[in-house]
Parts: structure tokens; sequence; C-alpha cells
């Protein structure tokens, strides 16, 4: 296509507003065609993760917010594999340059790779007639071979997770005015939407993953969808007892009166919380380490052996699951 | 949104195309959050670039093609920095699942993986409205601070391109059934497509890159625009001789017959070749080298000092260029 716009427009908005981001040497302030990122014998850990306009992220989310997620969907990733962020790279697919827009996208963006230690390594800009897309790759470094996998679960081991599950998805339900949270009261539904639009990456909780865990995974796509993907590829099943399972106030009012099944909640999406087994004698060193970085822990049930995994409600019931989780088809 | 679409399609679906091309220990079968890239005591060089429907390429292009295209401009970028390849990652945004579209794309792509050395280690697989859009992060390797950058050119040093320039430029302009190209035979003008649609990026010329090279980067928005951005961050300018330019036969008949400009060849894009500066002293070698790696080179001119880029025709008059290359805004 090379012919129908001017030159410059897009080096100088990548000048404007990524260079600040591009804090690491090996980045070369973005002024060069690829970046260096030095393993210091480390093993890198990679992962990749997009969220398009309409499908991970509403057409009016504030700006600010699609930054903070784009790049907290990979680090949480990264967190879940028990790795330190050491950078990252950033596809943003625009279709107009909406200078207010990509201020306040690039500021917040900057606020959080500098926050979380992962700086911008480099990017590509390119014009789309269709749905703003981002999509980030970032780095981590673990020590050699040491990489939590999500195939590690052993028959005993505790099932936990970080922070509280749901509320994302009851966010996401508020935002489209759906009749499960038309009961919140304002201050719920403010901090449910937050939940939706801003993941709380677990980068805190890393290195405690990585010292303790057998298995790890992010939750992204649903509790119940994940925590089966975790036990196939280990070849274990759960036992997972559904009234564990950490709920914010929001959340459990919600349940509490009925609105809302605990269905909708262990197959809602975009939790972004840390799923672990955790054999049982490493637990207290876990939760004291998780204390210590600030983060919340909860034992919701058991690895156990066999295939079908199973959530069970006060009265030792099986509760029926009709979907585990979100698939794009 | 966590709400609509059945599970397990996604999973399936990479399991069926893209798994197959994860040869890759580190990418764990893509059954993982993330991979594991190693070092080797090495330098990782990262690049990403993206290419999107009706930007990049055409909707109907063929998707063998467009998936060697999103991977071959990325390919280049690692060349051009004297890196082997060490691997890829690849989001891939789709309007809808067609079975014979990314069985076509996912066995393309694994051709040119294993080609070319750079094994899938992960992805995101994500749906949108929009137009298609493919955007791969590539890595590969450099001996500790040896990554060939943009800004180490010297007055006196030989530019050099590999190949031939403008075939791409001139292949969308067939593509569009522009005025330019209508004189072209039919061979000429599938030779000019095929250009345009699918890079060789010279990733056989990498060491020698990095063996020679004090700057080089790839031409991929117009030989014009990039030698500038090089000499920019060089601190250095150029001195160009038009008829060295390198031409294929298509391409001379186009410009000889008067219905192309040279203007319209340098200023191009998609080329996808090789721009460097080499020392003269060391220019035998790494023409030798070049030719053992089947890979074309030609003097195009000399880095000079100073900071105004000219163009000369074959009477020593400068040539005026509207447009130094492309860009998306």
């Amino acid at each position: 296509m090379a012919s129908e716009r001017p030159a410059s427009g897009e080096d100088s908005l990548i000048a404007r507003y990524f260079r600040p981001l591009a804090t690491d040497p090996g980045a070369f302030d973005l002024g060069d065609d690829a970046a260096i990122l030095r393993a210091f014998g480390d093993d890198i850990v990679v992962t990749t993760d997009a969220i398009v306009e309409g499908v991970h992220f509403l057409s009016d989310d504030p700006p600010d917010t699609i930054a903070r997620k784009a790049l907290g969907v990979n680090l949480s990733d990264l967190a879940a594999k028990g790795a330190i962020p050491a950078g990252c790279v950033l596809t943003l697919a625009l279709r107009t340059v909406d200078e207010a827009w990509l201020s306040s996208f690039a500021q917040a963006l900057g606020e959080d790779t500098a926050k979380f230690g992962c700086p911008l390594l480099g990017g590509d800009t390119v014009s789309t007639p269709g749905p703003l897309m981002i999509s980030v790759t970032a780095f981590g470094r673990v020590p050699p071979g040491k990489m939590v996998r999500r195939n590690g679960a052993k028959p005993g081991d505790l099932v936990v997770v970080t922070g509280t599950i749901g509320d994302a998805a009851l966010g996401l339900d508020v935002l489209r005015q759906g009749t499960a949270t038309r009961a919140a009261d304002p201050a719920a539904k403010a901090m449910l939407i937050e939940r939706y639009r801003v993941p709380l990456p677990r980068v805190a909780l890393a290195s405690a993953v990585r010292d303790h865990a057998h298995a790890a995974m992010d939750v992204s796509d649903g509790l119940a969808g994940d925590l089966a993907k975790l036990c196939g590829a280990s070849g274990v099943s759960a036992k997972i007892h559904a009234a564990h399972i950490p709920l914010s106030a929001a959340a459990a009012t919600l349940v509490a009166s009925g609105a809302v099944g605990i269905e909708a909640i262990v197959a809602g999406g975009d939790d972004y919380e840390i799923l672990c087994a955790i054999p049982p004698g490493s637990f207290d060193a876990f939760e004291q380490a998780a204390r210590k970085a600030g983060v919340a822990v909860t034992v919701i049930g058991d690895i156990v052996k066999g295939s079908s995994l199973r959530f069970i409600d006060g009265q030792g019931d099986k509760i029926i699951l009709p979907r585990l989780s979100y698939s794009h088809f």
C-alpha cells in the first residue's frame, strides 16, 4: 500500500507516546528494528495475549483501562508461571490517531510497565478499518527449568486461588445492564465494572508460586474450565467446595439473593487470578509468602485421582455446570 | 464476554492446526500458558510486526501467502539485525473459523517455520468482527552485544542492498490494476504479484550481516525512507546512484518504457530486502559470504557526511523524490 499517506506520522506517534515507556537499554529508545532481551542465565518465559474491542473490552471503556488490561492479562500469565517480568512488545491496531485517547492509553501503560517492572521493548502500530486491537507479548525470567507448568498437580495437593472469583463476569453483566446484577447497589456495580476492566495481575506472587506450586495457571476463561485444563494436563481431577470459592462482598450478596447462581461465577471469565496446586506440606509457607506479597489466597478443594471434576455444594451434592468457560470459537 | 460460545472450539482449533508447528521443546506442544525460550548465553533479539487485511495484504490473497508474509516480514527484521531465528509467537484475529483457509494458512506457516528454523512457541487466537489481522513476534539469537544496529554507518561505507527493489510495490499496482503496470506481460505480472505477497526474508545472510555490516535494517517502507532512517540514526548521509539500484527484468522493462518512474521504485514498500552499510575493506568477504548464501548483493552508493540524502541519475543530477516511503498514519 505504500502509497497513500505521508511518511513520519507513525514514527512521530511512537516517539511521542511510547518512547518514554522504553526504559530498558535493550529497547534502544524504540529507535531500531528490534530490541535485545538479556536472559542473564535464566530461562525466558514468553506469553502472548490480545484484546479486541467488542470482544475483550467495550468501545466506550476508558483508554487507560484498556491499556492496563492489555498488559495485565499477560502479566497474569507470567505470574502464574512463576516468572518475574522482563519486558513486553505491543502491537496496536488503530482506526485513527486520536491524540487524547493515545495519550491516556500510553500514560496508563507507562504507569503499569513501570509498576510491574515490564518495560516496553518494541512494537508495531498499524491502521485498521476494524475494531481496535491490542496484542501484547510479554517476557519474564525464571531460573532454568523452573517455569511452573500446568501439568504437575498431584493427588493430595490443595487447590488454591488468589483474590476473588466472578467479579469481572458480573462487571460485564452490569455494563450490559444484565438482569443478574440489576439488584446491586451503585458502589458494588462500580467495583464489579472496575474488576472487569482492569485485571489485578498477581505479579507479587510469582516467586511464591515458583517456590511452592506443583502446577499453576491463571484463571482467564472461567475457574471451572481452567481448572479442567490444569487437571487434564496433570492427569488428575479435583473436588471443589463451591462454598469455599472466595467471593467479594458484592458477588456474595448477589449469590445469596439468588440473583446470580454459583455456576455463573465459576464459568465467568476475566478473573485473572492465579489457580494453583500446592502440596499440603508447603501451604503454610506459601500462605506466608502470599501475605507478605499482599495477595489473598484461599483453599477451595483438593486434587484427586480420576478425570471427572466435581464442584459440590454445602450438602455434598454435585453442582451441575451447563458450561465450564468461554471460548472464542 | 465469557458467555456466548461453547468452550473447547479454540483449543481444538489450536491443537489441530498449530500444534504440529510447535516443534521446540520449550513450546510444550502449545499445551501451557507460556513457552520457554532458552538464550544459550546469546542475546535474544525481539521484533514484532503485524499485517492487516486490506492494509498489508488483500482480502483475496491466498491464505498460504498471508502466512508466509506474516512470518517473513519478521524474519526479515531478524536477518537485518544479524540474528539467527529462534522461534515466534502468533496472534491470529479471525472473523470466523474457515477450515480450508486455516488449514492452508497453518500448513504454509509450518513449512516456513521449519524452513527458517523459527518454530512456533505460542499464540493467541481471538475473534474479531473486523479485518483479519496476524501479529507475529519473532525471536533470534546473536552473540552478546553483536546485534547490528541502524546507527553504526560511517562515511566511506558502501551502501548495499540485497535482491531487487520495487517489485513488491509494482505487484501491488498490478493487483490494483494500476495504469503503471498495465503494460507488463503476464509472466512479469505474476512475478511482481508473488513478490508483493510473499517476501523472501534474507535469513541466510544473517551471519554475514553480523560479521561485516556497520549498520543494517530491512527495507519495508521504501528504500529511500528506510535509508533516510538508517542515515539519521547514524548521523550521516548517503549518495545513491539510481542506475545502480538492482531491478528485476520486469521492473527494468517498466522503468525503461517510462511506465514507471524510479521515484516509485525507491519509495515503494514491501521489499523486505536488507539495506546495509559495509566498510569497503570488508566488502569482498561480505560478497563472498552472500554468494555462498545464495543472496545477490549490490552496491548502490556511499555513506557520506552530512544530512541531505541524495539520489542521483546517470548525469549526476539529483532526482526529486516527492515522498520517501509509506507510513500508516
